[in-house]
This record gives structure tokens, C-alpha cells and sequence, in this order.
């Protein structure tokens, strides 16, 4: 049933944003009282699916003592070795990052991250994921996801918590999903490919472009880079995907 | 010079909301750690100035700890015994609370409160007022300060941790007091294709498409609406539009 939070507006219940649409991914993750705080920190705000890749150490004492009283989101957490997995099924993935990166989408600041969110939860699953505390998310875990978002910091002292980013998007989700702006307009828009109907794409794309001798051997990562940056940016629909593939099929027979 | 702040409001630069002017102020907190955690919260999002009211143990090892980069706002910050010392000379006092209170004053919701205290700090310091990890502020400590806010939470789990609402009302306060600049432009971004690259390319992908008998005989029309629309909204770029001609002449040898 929707909630009005500060504000008296009801949304019809079929198109309603749902925070139990947002998984939660957390990559490499070194501390698991990290792990813990972050499952308390989602759990505050109403989200309760969170997703592990290759933590460290997982399940820890030190996690179920930060969780505090959030242990079942903890005891529901799935955890699986790459980004990839995290993401199957997903309609659109958030990667947040504390720096610039090259060859990317332009970043969205956290709140605009929260609305793109809040929508893309109408028609389907999405990924917020958050890397590792030192390094961060990987340029390649970056390339996977369909856009990338930034929190304002100070740019003296960036170094946010991890659990402490997660504290903060989950709050902007819980106020952009519960005091929602109106439904985006799309007309003749279709549904948005999934992760893993994406990474097919881009897979089928490599195969045939090495098999075809296309493949620039100067830089052969480049050619799959920038096709991955032009379907993230297009935010590329099922119905598309399908037919670049029927025709990348049709044209190596 | 009138600086525009947020939207429309104009205020002259000698009274520029500044983060400078809030102090955080953290009564009887329990966990050394916590404290730690709140002034690295603090210091990601700008501000300096703490001040602990009785703090069960401070200085200690684990605040150090946990304020990683930030033990410099540990160094400065002020303890004192009672939260009047601690609001001396503010204009404005902020208490936050998870619970409603039987009080003459409504609460206003966390981003309510950052847009008041951004406004009054133009006019002389603000404090923002945390209570207690399990008891919260008292009655007495709340009717102390002018105003009192709550961060949403979700009704069945509110167990906000207290560096995880310092970290919270300090992203408010920044958003509401420096708005943040368009995103960093990303180097990587390349020229937009031309007019009439893209009709090669659409071009390309119908003869393609015939040669190799893919073209759906129901609906020949539909791919090539389809692809123009893909690459309209994607805004295609030169390079990706000699990629996927490249690719398509190394297909169809």
C-alpha cells in the first residue's frame, strides 16, 4: 500500500516504484562489519535484498554485530563470485563511484541516480552496487552497469564509508520512490533488455567480430568498450538486442 | 554579487549559507566508535565542528580508528557537560529524533530542516543535535532546541545508527548549502556522427539485412525504424558508427 511520507500523494498500485524491486551489491568487500552496517543501513530505509560479490569474509561475527537488528537481511544475502551473476535479470544498474573515469556515460549526482532508479523499479529489477572500500568498482564492474552515479563530497576528503554511501542512496531511494515525481513520458518506448540479454549482445558482438578478422589487433578491447558505452547510453530495449543479434546470426552463416 | 543557491532564491554573498557555521553536536553518545564515524561523516560532507555533551569515553583509540582520515575534527572537537554550553551563541538549534514526540512543535522531515538551517546560517551559527544511541535525546534536551526534524525510516526497522543520521543530515546539508555543479565532464565522449553517417549506416544494415535473408518479410520496414530510433536516442557517435560498418563489411565478405 503507498505511503505518503510528507506529502498526501497515491500512486496507483501497479505502477507504484518499490524499494523491494532494488537489490543491493556490494563487490569485494573487505570488512564484513561493512557488510553489516550496510544491511542495517538498507533495512532503515526499507530494502531488504542484498547481493555479495566475493566478499572477503562473509559470514562474520563482526557483520552480525554491526547489523544490529538486521540480521535477516544478512541471512537472506546471496553471494556470488562476479558482477554478472549479481545482475542477471536486472532492468538497469547503478554503479556508484568516488572518482572520474574515462570512457563512461557522464555520472549522475546521487539524487538523480534515486529518480532514474525509482522509475526503472516500475518495470522491473534494479542494482545499486558499490565496490570494494579501497579500490572501489574496477573500470570493467564500472562497464557493466548502465549508469554510474557520484555523492557530493568534499573534494578534500571524499573517503565516505561504504556502508555510510549505501546510508545515503538508500535514504534518496526511500524519499524518490515514496514521494515520487510524475511517471516518466515514453511513447513507443519498449521494454528495457536485461543485463544478461545485454552482456549476450555484447558477447555475440566480440564472437563475431573475431571470427570475422574485424577485431582492431592495436587495441581489440576498445571496439567492445565503445559498443557497451553506446547500449548503456541508449539504454538499449529486448526488441533491439534481438534484432542485431538475428542479424549478426543471419550474417555469419 | 547575488549568488543563486537553490532554484531562485538569491541571497547577497555576505550572507551565503556556509557549512562552516554548523556545528554537530552529539549528547551522552555511547560508543566511542560512533563518534569517530560521525566526524568522518562530517568531514566527507565539509563540515569541521564537533561538539561532544558528555561522551562516555573520549578521547579514545576506537574514535581514532573509525574517523579514519578525519581524526583532525576528533583533535578540534569541543567537550563539554551540558547541551546548553553546547548551543551557546547558535541562532538556530536542529534536534533530531526517531520518535514522535507530544510536543507543541510539528517535526520537520530531514530535508525540511537542511533547506531552515541552510537559510539561518546566513545569519549566525547552527547546530545540528543527535541524541543518545538508545535512549535518543531527552525531552529536556529536545525542548532546548527551536526545532525539531526526523529522517524517514522505515516504521518497522527506524534503528538509524547515529554516525549513519550525522551522515545523512551532513548530505542534506550540502546539497541544501553548496549546490553541487554539473557532474565532471568525461573525457571519452567523442563527436556526435554526422547526418549522413547515419543514413550510411542505416543504409548499410538494410542491405545487410537483405543479403543475408534477415530482414523479416512480415514487417520489413520495422527493423530499419527500429535501428534509426536505437541510434537517434543514443546520440551515435562517429567511431560507433564506423565500428558497426566495419564490423558489418568484415561480416558480409
Amino acid at each position: 500500500m503507498p505511503v505518503a511520507v510528507s506529502g498526501c500523494r497515491v500512486l496507483p498500485v501497479t505502477a507504484l516504484p518499490a524499494l523491494g524491486q532494488v537489490r543491493v551489491v556490494l563487490s569485494h568487500t573487505s570488512h564484513p562489519g561493512n557488510i553489516g552496517a550496510a544491511a542495517r543501513a538498507m533495512k532503515t530505509m526499507g530494502l531488504t535484498r542484498l547481493v555479495l560479490v566475493n566478499p572477503k569474509l562473509f559470514p562474520d561475527r563482526q557483520a552480525d554485530a554491526m547489523a544490529a537488528g538486521a540480521t535477516d537481511v544478512l541471512a537472506a544475502a546471496q553471494v556470488v563470485t562476479t558482477l554478472s551473476e549479481a545482475l542477471a535479470g536486472t532492468v538497469l544498474a547503478v554503479a556508484m563511484s568516488a572518482r572520474r573515469r574515462e570512457l563512461a556515460v557522464p555520472p549522475l549526482w546521487a539524487r538523480e541516480a534515486a529518480t532514474e532508479i525509482a522509475a526503472a523499479s516500475t518495470m522491473g529489477e534494479v542494482a545499486l552496487v558499490f565496490g570494494n572500500e579501497t579500490a572501489g568498482l574496477s573500470n570493467e564492474e564500472l562497464l557493466q552497469c548502465r549508469r554510474w552515479a557520484m555523492i557530493p563530497v568534499n573534494p578534500e576528503f571524499s573517503s565516505l564509508n561504504v556502508a555510510a554511501a549505501v546510508q545515503v542512496m538508500c535514504y534518496e531511494l526511500r524519499l524518490a520512490m515514496e514521494m515520487p515525481g510524475p511517471p516518466p513520458e515514453i511513447s513507443g518506448a519498449g521494454l528495457p533488455a536485461t543485463h544478461d540479454e545485454v552482456e549476450h549482445l555484447v558477447a555475440h558482438i566480440e564472437r563475431a567480430a573475431l571470427n570475422s578478422e574485424f577485431l582492431d589487433p592495436a587495441s581489440p578491447k576498445r571496439l567492445i568498450l565503445r559498443m557497451r558505452r553506446l547500449f548503456s547510453r541508449a539504454v538499449i530495449e529486448k526488441e533491439e538486442v534481438n534484432i542485431l543479434r538475428g542479424l549478426l546470426a543471419a550474417l555469419e552463416k
